[in-house]
């Protein structure tokens, strides 16, 4: 597909790791519909991952940056509008990562300077990218910024942990800024909730592979995939979309509104 | 804007009575992005609206079906797929009607005859025009079906009497049938929640002007008009938003998720 | 358990078919925090029920009405108000009945004038004894108005089929009404959306028992019993809960904001 | 009012700093419903308040406690479950505080060292109560866990400032411990979203006044009180709600399901 959806606008995308990633479809998706951006992760993701070669494909400069340091997103925002030669149109925010999922503790047992990390890393970085780009003015007017999220934010997946909550805190940074962004830039803030995707970082978190298969039989058009995302998000990077902002939207293949599935209780059943 | 998104796809759309339509925004729309499609509405709207302007326009056929009966519903879609030459990729339900208000009864004080036709044709419609689509086979696969709601399905607008109650009923039908509709076909079905929008219909609700700026005030993007509600309908009927379903969409420059903004606060302490 | 909780208080209790019935346990509950009430149901109902027993073991007095019929209405709300001694404290609705669902019609292949009387007497009955008792003032201050729905209103469970779309539309219904007696007679209405619960209506869902034991599973608390909810609903005739107002209430051990537990992921693991 | 709800009921109450606090009036309603409990609070809010008197006329211990310490908190359960003569039946925590408010800082323009210790004190303090409750083993079965949260979870109120994110993080931390609570222990964890409330601590939000005379206007039942808010939180540490868990529930006359009332449009139309 390509359909010229995104000729002549700017971006930034956070967090695409390797091929696997949502932000790396994201980015070869918005390529194709003919928008130029800069690429960023932290250094030590960059050193895990393959960005070199998608920045390559796409024609894209990679700019490090730390989300959670001020100083970092300062340097990234300024080079970015440089770089691309002027304000920016859109942002992904696709970073999530908790120590306790990766260090094993459980919900019920937190080591809570690994709650704050987590935190910070996955919800207050959301904050500190919109508030530079709002202080230093830098979106264009009826731009549109996306932060991926998932649905454990509004209903419990025992696994998901303390990433839950973290989600919660970011959907509400969307709300919260969303409102200031709006009112004073004509900018649209809003996540999406998306499918459980089996990402490098996805794949991580305890009992993924039964839980995607619960998730497809759940669903009535079955999960949704990396690319299926990236498609999304493109529509809500385009001028489609630009009265839609202060949303949390459910990307899913319908999860998100089952109460349960014929595909489910036959499963049940046959126990 | 045109960016060729609906190449190809072939549609139905309920509901263009003027040009103050969404309905009939969305047909230009439609028509600008490529699509071929079929216009109808009911009898009696045809003749106090403009639609053969529309037709004429977009290169479209007009064929009219009283949304309520099931036998002219039959022969729009089995005409639809004839005169269009193949099934349907995509049906904008935009449709409702209060006897209730329109005679100025009270919400408490409801004639109940005229408040089940009410239901009937604003929400009972809906299901009807899916299950004729259902048992006919007649969508194609990764079809899009919408319909217009508005947020009167969650919150309360007292002069919206009881379309509210209808509102919540058809949202309640596309998550329904959006499961069988997945399951079976691989269609989608969305409800789009939009912006009190000065069409012909929705100025005939008591103090919708005073209500409109009040929408206006509260939004930070402001109200979404007709046109833009035309442009998120497409991206809905793209190919882009397929694994999108089952889902109400709040289309309204951010209302949904406000509790109140700076402006209208402003208001309420000058008094 | 017994507080005297509703010592003084006067209500109308729908639906009490059988000692199964959630109503009945409702009635036993509020006769042992001390308020008196009148039983009713429809005359059908009475026929096959056990009422006679309830009233009697309850001190209650009976008054038939088909609480879709104006008229039986005005006459229940009258003879009520006699009986009782003064103006109504509290009302329970649990009513609901889908001929679809009984005669074994799929949710897409309806039969509309079945579909037409479910929600007449699931849902429409809900407006018409409220608009009965605010027309004859017949409630008094501080009142609350609760009727039983279930979570199908927002999420999709197969089986339940068109019930679910009368119980959003009886969920509006206490919103929308809810407004008005709150603003003009500080009443609250309210739902109560309850686990699925052994009633003799609730046993006549296609897959029933497979469905209450996957609820089961996912609630971490289990499903709330009939007698839970009798409970639940005692206090909120109460004066402990006289700012809840225009809520859909969630009583069902926590499913509803479950994703997916432990107990459930095992189920489907074994598999 | 007093039914002995709380016979023999334990409870610990964090948060009553003076009479006007929410935990002060629950501390004197669930004294007058049989309970004993005991009264924390951080050391500092123990010399700003006047919490003496509270724990002299309902015969409380105090044990100060800083609720972001988990030695504090651990010390703290300890010995309540001493000083009360068995396990926990019931805790409210209503604690709450943004410094990026208190010094005036914008939402757009948070000093994130601020914005990390009000998201600490507000929302991680809740997992850390639960965290030493789990692990102790301390609460009875059937206990009740409540906290306060408020709208800004859900809706944007833009002087709520991070404050709402924190809320939302509360609110995620109810269902996200609720579920391990409620399978190991039999336990529920709930969060009241009250209406705006003239504490000591709420009139320190800006705008305070003109926002709360908003909130009246738009409420079918007007605000609810912190006395209200005692008695609710009655029901909830009662037997009567033992299956309600994971939720969040409104108590606000009717506010958050409103989307506009008359009283408001009228102010709005006289301008």
């Amino acid at each position: 597909m390509s359909y010229g959806l995104l000729k002549e606008k700017r971006g930034i995308i956070f967090g695409a790791l390797d091929e696997n990633s949502i932000a790396w479809k994201t980015a070869e998706r918005v390529h194709e519909e003919g928008a130029s951006f800069v690429l960023t992760n932290a250094p030590i993701a960059m050193r895990m991952g393959t960005i070199n070669q998608l920045a390559e494909k796409t024609g894209s400069t990679i700019i490090p940056a730390d989300a959670t340091s001020l100083e970092d997103l300062e340097h990234l925002v300024n080079e970015s509008v440089k770089v691309l030669g002027g304000k920016i149109d859109f942002v992904l925010h696709s970073i999530g990562m908790s120590v306790n999922v990766r260090k094993g503790r459980a919900y019920t047992d937190q080591k809570y300077d690994w709650t704050a990390k987590g935190w910070d890393v996955s919800a207050g970085s959301f904050h500190k990218v919109m508030q530079v780009l709002y202080k230093q003015d830098a979106m264009r007017e009826w731009g549109s910024i996306v932060a991926l999220s998932y649905m454990a934010a509004q209903r419990v997946f025992p696994d998901y942990n303390d990433m839950a909550d973290n989600k919660a805190f970011l959907e509400s940074i969307a709300r919260s800024f969303g409102y200031f962004f709006g009112r004073d830039k004509n900018v649209r803030v809003n996540t999406i909730s998306q499918s459980p995707t089996p990402t490098t970082a996805g794949k991580g978190v305890k009992g993924f592979d039964g839980f995607i298969s619960y998730a497809e039989k759940m669903s009535p058009l079955g999960n949704a995939s990396a690319l299926d995302c990236a498609n999304y998000t493109v529509s809500l990077f385009s001028d489609l979309t630009r009265k839609v902002t202060l949303q949390n939207l459910f990307h899913d293949g319908g999860f998100s509104n089952m109460g349960v599935s014929d595909a489910v209780m036959q499963v049940f059943e046959e126990e």
